[in-house]
């Protein structure tokens, strides 16, 4: 039986993918899949996802060269989540930051706080057009 | 500034919400919390997530005991996904695995294998009704 019957794909075609860093444990990014582009993940063994914003088919890396190289592709009971392990290249978030997830809710809960340095600077890794 | 203005919820008034176990960075679960499910987390210290299956507010270890303790909350770049570090009680999926994420896709990508034992029966954690 294949993987993908277990999946569960929501309304517009997408499922969740959790990204995180084989090595570290570090959660990196969420973002979204339809099933082409699991299937080109699968394939060629970098993340791809489709933008939901941008409704664009995308390889995480085409700009920044940021890549994430696939270790293992897990998915939950339910079938309406991936947890993907990589490798990662780089700053996983477009702002710069190794992940994506930088900011904490402060111990109060009402403000937060930046957690850490941004690894590179956005504007010298993604092109403007 | 609150850090509920930086948070997108979706259409239905929704934000995933990662739940990672802080101790081993063993990513648990994944479920979707409301701004109320979200207060409440805040409040208590204890996980609470809003059901899309059942249109159900509830908090996680309700019925089994298998509760999560609060110990960071972090959004990321967009504002639209939530990680929450906690200290998990037992197991955290409902098929008694401590993951939900128990099946990883086979390396020719067709099938999967299920990569861990449950560390209980959920038929003897969960009430029949």
């Amino acid at each position: 039986m294949s993987f993908y019957d277990q999946l569960k794909f929501d309304a517009n075609g997408l499922i969740p993918a959790i990204i995180q860093d084989q090595q570290t444990g570090r959660v990196l990014m969420m973002a979204w899949m339809n099933r082409a582009s699991l299937e080109k993940t699968l394939e060629t063994g970098k993340t791809h996802f489709w933008s939901r914003s941008r409704q664009k088919f995308w390889m995480k890396g085409e700009s920044s060269g940021h890549t994430q190289q696939v270790k293992e592709i897990t998915f939950d009971c339910d079938g309406d989540t991936l947890l993907v392990q990589v490798e990662q290249a780089g700053a996983a978030c477009h702002a710069g930051y190794r992940s994506c997830f930088f900011r904490a809710v402060s111990s109060d809960a009402a403000g937060f706080k930046i957690t850490e340095k941004p690894l590179v600077n956005p504007d010298e890794v993604y092109q403007k057009h």
